[in-house]
């Protein structure tokens, strides 16, 4: 996608050889400063997956991917096993919840079984190219897909903006290139479709206000920043025609772990009768769990999230506000989960399915 | 209820005669700031409940019903009546969803009627003072009667706290004390009941965060301030045993206008079989409407309280930051309606009943 009319991926090397460098857009500094950050170490990419430099579905597995790369090229040559060992079980335990982060450890592990150091560089190289690749593919595919809800929606609106609510950031910058939840706005967008994106500000971290926001804002896309809470009160009053959001992890009947705050935006789309989509790619799904509210484990994060605001002083620098007593405790659930019973469609790479085990399995007969 | 160790209202007068002057808290400097501003004029009074210095049904009726005290105090002799007509449509104005505010104005013409301005001073000053008792009075009963249902819950706890969720401010700082919602919570806690209260932030403008924990705090109930966006995730694991709120306008059938967002925690509320509850006054009923979606106009407030959030700087300065790009436009409604058939039931000065006609004549059967 575009950032000041120049097209970028959320993660790439430069360079080549020993100076290849793997390079990422510091997703904390958005939107108040585009700042491209180099990571060399694997204690380098545990630190920018666990404090969300990059954050997203598709980019965690990315980055993870590229984490292993990194693993073995700076194997020291005596352990590389236990070095390997070791940097795996670290780039895991980043962030539980994140299906993911899994899948792209396991894709690497395979790649790289029986191989000696000098083969895994180049093996580990070529498998996370190829899994960013296939992470804007399928998400570009996602996009064709949705299109097709959004074209028939507008088609009902006679020439009237389609009113698309979403929540938290399933954009570019959340996979590879593309989107989950966004890919489809921009194929309407580009295919010349009237789009207005509610863009729910999604607290605690405000990833909507702060990265939705500023990638709509930089492809031209209409769009009105809420509160999290507004989105009822819109549905109420026909002021949203559908609803779409990724997701962290999808069962196999279609429940969907995605930010806290999602499931109540399911509620009241249900309440309201919009249709409430959920965009990922198959890497998303974990085909072992059934049940997402008993099964699903949530990460609780640090409280300071929800106590301290951070934003753009009058002094136009970065700064961190406190916007409760000082010695006011709080908690911080990072998801939810929203049941399949109240999820319209799951919009893939390969297709929209029903949310339940007979419409994935439609879609995915290989999981049968 | 204390501050630091000594009782406060929300608004009271000091002095007397020609120095009698109203004072209140200006919540906007809260928690950071407890500050007590002296409102000498009826514009005074206007900035203060449009700029939100008060807020709350009850304390919004309250300062507006001291409003016409100043009104008829600072009246030129000549253009008395034109004065008066003039200041009450002010008053009338600031907040276009606050039925208390309407409500006071209308008991205060009353007893104004056909006095000339040395006798309306007295009346006035006079009506103010019982609409104010009446208020703090009504909402210690509105304590008394959930208290009934908090001990309920806590019969099936053994001995394990009552969870309680709430969203914005219904406590003290919203009335001229013990609050609504909170009054029974504060009621619960000052009998020895265990409680734990759930803080929503109550975005935009963080009365969850800034007043409900600060309130809660000088009292010494157990709190945590969580996203508004948690509520869900927190009743489908069963750490929620009842919600309880506010209301700023609750119709004939039940239908309550509150805070934006209120809806959402009805909904989760009502999937996951936890009880909802509203508590108010009798002042904040419109009796004339029934359909409180269709019927309850919603103000909509300046985008930037969205965009731009106060807190405190690590330098211990109040600072406003920017959350979104620049160039992000915003929306902001300040309230939605939660559905009568949402709630479990409504805690009124009188009692407890169901959210229905039936239930609400059947307290109020003068209305019938």
């Amino acid at each position: 996608m575009n950032v000041n009319g120049r097209h970028y991926r959320t993660i790439w090397t430069e360079g080549s050889g020993e100076e290849e460098t793997l390079l990422i857009i510091d997703q904390t500094a958005l939107p108040h400063e585009f700042r491209v950050v180099a990571l060399h170490s694997v204690d380098d990419v545990c630190r920018a997956v666990r404090e969300m430099l990059v954050r997203g579905a598709g980019l965690i597995g990315a980055t993870a991917a590229w984490g292993v790369w990194i693993a073995v090229r700076t194997a020291p040559e005596g352990d590389f096993a236990a070095f390997m060992a070791q940097s795996m079980e670290k780039l895991r335990a980043t962030r539980p919840t994140a299906s993911n982060l899994v899948w792209a450890l396991e894709r690497q592990k395979k790649a790289l079984a029986g191989l000696g150091r000098k083969e895994a560089v180049e093996a580990a190289h070529a498998e996370a190219q190829t899994i960013a690749d296939e992470d804007a593919e399928f998400c570009r595919r996602i996009g064709e897909h949705g299109l097709g809800i959004i074209r028939e929606l507008a088609a009902r609106k006679g020439g009237q903006p389609v009113n698309i609510l979403t929540h938290c950031n399933a954009g570019w910058l959340a996979f590879v290139d593309h989107g989950s939840a966004l890919s489809p706005v921009y194929a309407a967008f580009n295919a010349g479709i009237p789009v207005h994106v509610w863009v729910d500000e999604t607290r605690p971290r405000n990833q909507g206000a702060s990265l939705t926001a500023w990638e709509l804002g930089m492809h031209g896309v209409p769009h009105d920043l809420i509160a999290d809470n507004a989105g009822g009160h819109l549905m109420q009053h026909g002021m949203v025609d559908m609803v779409i959001t990724g997701a962290d992890r999808v069962t196999r009947r279609g429940d969907a772990a995605n930010k806290i705050g999602t499931y109540l935006k399911a509620l009241a789309a249900h309440d309201n009768n919009v249709p409430f989509y959920v965009a990922l790619p198959s890497s998303t799904f974990d085909f072992s769990l059934y049940d997402g509210v008993s099964g699903i484990p949530i990460e609780e994060r640090n409280a300071d999230e929800v106590r301290i605001m951070s934003g753009l002083s009058e002094k136009g620098q970065v700064e961190r506000v406190l916007i409760c007593p000082a010695d006011t405790p709080a908690r911080n659930w990072a998801f939810d989960v929203t049941p399949a019973r109240l999820i319209t469609g799951l919009v893939t790479e390969r297709g929209v399915c029903e949310a339940s085990e007979r419409g994935i399995l439609s879609l995915y007969p290989e999981q049968a």
